[in-house]
């Protein structure tokens, strides 16, 4: 009779791969994916560095997997501003980009590392593959907006592509590690609204041709 | 007496340096970094594998020589469009936003390699350097259009990096290894413009907040 996993089998496994997932996230939040080190990291997961490379065989496969699942939860946040923001497509834009520029300046470690920390290969096309991801998001709101009258014809797809470089590289000098610090207290709002607003007000103008002018949302 | 090299040997080094260096431009513009063979371009070089990495210890160190290389020359034809463009700021920047495009578009593969393609950290580092360079001289060019009143007041540094941002990750599709071709016939040369007219609009409008309409230029 051929081997099958019991349940019990299967939901330890379930732990285990959590266990050091989430004990990498916390470093690559802290430090980077540049700091991850498989045997350090099967210590703070309280795994055998063997049972570590059982689940991720190599620290590019496990890097991979933290960005992907840091990534989609900032994405899911980008879709849902873009769902849930009530008003026109411009509205609904501005207020995603918002978002996604916000949680990356209360994080801005963890932000660094997912946008533009040098990292392996295998990162680097994770990257490309989620940045097509947010731009379709943009895009679908693109066309919402030509439709609603609040954005002018345009090339829906070149106009996301071009939004999403703009958030992520206007936003890697304000990450850099050097400057980078936790945005908790209102200071630190105000001081990192003072960042957004610019970047939003580029994007909402690139994308309408009108002045904009972001207000600021303490 | 210490060693001291001629001027003979200097000049035979330098001489093998460049025919290196060449076979690997070749090599990446044809095919990206990740076709780079240190065996393979030691034969298409005409030198000894041992000569090779003599002259570059590893395939990293080839690729950021040849990453640099490459963007030098992108990096001083912006610089050249932007000081030899005859108009105002938002003019200028126009001018050189359509010459980095159309020239990744002529040479997309080169292009790819040099903006997007999945590479070694060390690459990824230097991505990092040269966006900042090309940042700041549209910083530059941006305080140039505040003063001569072709740009509004703004954040001319935010608004350098949104640029920058949106150039690169705008051609990123266009530039895609599966879609790519070289421009090179009057049919190509529309078809880029398809491309450009649009990146450059969106560019314009995110600094000057007013419609532009970016004109073929045949």
């Amino acid at each position: 009779m051929a081997y099958r996993e019991t349940d019990k089998v299967r939901s330890r496994k379930a732990q285990t791969f959590d266990k050091i997932l989430v004990a990498a996230l916390y470093v690559v939040a802290e430090q980077g994916f540049n700091s991850v080190q498989m045997a350090d990291l099967a210590k703070r997961a309280g795994v055998a560095t063997g049972t570590l490379y059982r689940y991720f065989p190599s620290k590019e496969a496990l890097c991979t997997e933290v960005f992907q699942r840091a990534t989609d939860v900032e994405v899911s946040k980008v879709q849902q501003a873009l769902a849930e923001t009530s008003g026109n497509g411009a509205e609904r834009i501005a207020a995603a980009l918002r978002t996604f520029a916000e949680r990356a300046l209360r994080a801005p470690t963890m932000a660094w590392a997912l946008i533009a920390e040098p990292v392996d290969p295998t990162v680097d096309q994770a990257r490309l593959d989620y940045r097509q991801r947010y731009a379709r998001l943009f895009e679908l709101a693109i066309h919402d907006g030509i439709r609603d009258g609040s954005l002018p014809e345009q090339n829906a797809q070149l106009s996301s592509t071009a939004l999403v470089g703009c958030i992520a590289e206007s936003l890697v000098g304000p990450l850099a590690p050097a400057r980078s610090q936790e945005v908790n207290s209102p200071e630190q709002t105000r001081s990192a609204a003072l960042i957004i607003a610019p970047i939003v007000n580029f994007c909402l103008q690139g994308l309408t041709g009108r002045p904009y002018e972001e207000k600021f949302h303490d």
